[in-house]
């Protein structure tokens, strides 16, 4: 195979050439650039993706929540797994035999940039992303969580470079219940800054997090225990549990990343009416940080462009990376239906 | 007129003499016992109370959540304003010129008890006040929240004490996603103590624990402005509450109180079945701590002694602190439905 490697692909753009049944092929890259930010102003950045699939064919951008990255699922090049695997994969909608499937590390996820950043600038930052790899135009995008927002500023930013959209689990604005929560959490992580327990805050916040992405459902049924007393104190059913997921957090996660992708969510607002993208939005029952009223508002706002699917699941705001069936469901039924200029 | 002080009850029982028409006046009084406690032993605690009204009225005790006190409204005694101001007042069901309205500080509200604190020892502690007051029965028990859990436990363990007792927003055992919640906010505390910065830990806890108090509803039509960016940080529209939330809720908590009352939410599992006082159930529809269903099997382990009113309220879990009109509503019907042997 003749795939270029991430460091041959540095800092220039090298035509790809893959194999046409490589379908689980895949190429990395990364290059810097500048960006200018609607809150902070031309800065230097690197941009880093993955491509995966036959070159040949149309390409979908998969962009998933603050802690979702360029690498979506194991493939011939990148054995480890990714965070949407099962939805990128053989016999799914989003299969990489039929569709290059391009995904981004989302700007500030290596914690170097340390400003305020908008969902505008990761549209923009993909804008320049598919300039420098010489893909005109997109098959799809297909954004989950904060992934969604990127989207519809995308749709919005850079209306022809698009042909269809599908939002899940993201609101044209953030609920203010949940830009409350993520500001408490924003507000552990500063605690755990004052004296130098800065990966004990940030813990705290995912944890914190981990509450509002699940559901009290799932907890019911997983958490029954009665809780013990240890050391003299109360230790409930949950704690191991949240233990787990801040301490695997904190491993793979820069305090500076989580931030400023955090204030991203808080920041994000658009005009759903701006949208002339045919959108399909997702909604989960259930989900605590992006109530289905919200989606239902998006919906609306974007007239006869969006439509509505719903699902239930005891996952909530995870139901994306959980109920991977329903989900590719949805998907194929996405793309079945043609975008404008498909 | 005749009241005692505080300080001269102190240590001793006072024989109260009321005038028959000083239906707001009150007397408080505190004294040193020792109680066995469920995961501690035998420990020195001091009780404190409050009881207002006529001396030759039936009592009632008003118990409410872990930031409850003994002094429930204003009154010619003790002028500042009460935790339930508006619900113990002239013309209300519990109106102190009919009843007399007994309250108290919980067992470790002083912050002396450094120990997991149990509601049985909650209710074992009212049972010592009782004699203490040569009070022999109550007319009925009102608990909200905490006070709920505690009521519970009274109706078990002293049953001939008690005609019949409304638990409004406490299930027979704590919901695991809402004790995950109190948990991470435990964590919280803990965090700030780890970093001599205690007051901090605890306001963050307190501005957690509000989220759970209060709804998205409430939240939405309260919150909606857009974020701003100061000193390049992202701060959305209701840190300002929270901030407020936290700062009034330290100044009058020990770091102690909190999280052994916190823990002592937690602790609480009886069986309803155990329950033979008739009880009226008050269940908040979008109440995120106490969910309606945990209320519904509540009062279905009530069996005959049970019956169930649901009202829907914006604020959720406080909902007994704001809807004074409704719940007043639901307590003077209670209060109408004739107990066991009224």
């Amino acid at each position: 195979m003749t795939f270029a490697t991430a460091a041959a692909v540095s800092e220039s753009f090298v035509p790809l050439s893959v194999p046409v049944d490589a379908g689980r092929a895949a190429v990395r890259g990364e290059f810097a650039t500048v960006l200018t930010l609607r809150h902070a102003g031309a800065r230097p950045v690197r941009l880093r993706y993955e491509l995966v699939g036959r070159a040949d064919a149309p390409v979908v951008v998969l962009a998933g929540g603050i802690s979702a990255h360029r690498h979506v699922a194991a493939n011939t090049e990148f054995a480890e797994k990714g965070w949407a695997e099962g939805l990128v994969a053989a016999g799914r909608a989003l299969d990489p035999a039929s569709l290059r499937i391009l995904a981004f590390d989302f700007l500030g996820a290596d914690g170097a940039l340390d400003v305020p950043i908008d969902t505008a600038d990761q549209a923009d930052a993909l804008a320049v992303l598919l300039d420098h790899l010489g893909i005109d135009r997109l098959h799809g995008f297909v954004g989950y969580s904060y992934g969604a927002l990127v989207g519809q500023q995308f749709a919005i930013r850079h209306r022809a470079r698009v042909t269809r959209l599908v939002a899940v689990s993201g609101a044209h604005r953030p609920h203010p219940y949940a830009a409350a929560w993520r500001a408490l959490q924003r507000r552990a992580v500063a605690l755990g800054q004052l004296q130098c327990a800065e990966s004990h805050g940030l813990s705290l916040a995912r944890q914190f997090a981990m509450l509002s992405y699940r559901t009290p459902e799932e907890f019911g049924e997983r958490f029954d225990a009665a809780p013990e007393v240890v050391n003299g104190r109360v230790r409930v059913a949950a704690e191991d549990y949240l233990d787990a997921a801040g301490a695997q957090y904190v491993g793979r996660t820069p305090v500076e990343a989580y931030l400023r992708l955090s204030e991203s969510i808080d920041l994000h607002r658009v005009d759903p009416a701006a949208i002339s993208v045919p959108t399909v939005v997702v909604a989960v029952e259930g989900d605590r940080l992006v109530p289905l009223a919200d989606l239902v508002g998006l919906v609306e706002g974007l007239g006869p462009f969006g439509s509505l699917r719903v699902l239930r699941s005891p996952y909530g705001h995870d139901a994306f990376l959980k109920e991977t069936d329903r989900i590719d469901a949805i998907l194929a039924n996405a793309f079945r239906t043609p975008g404008e200029n498909a």
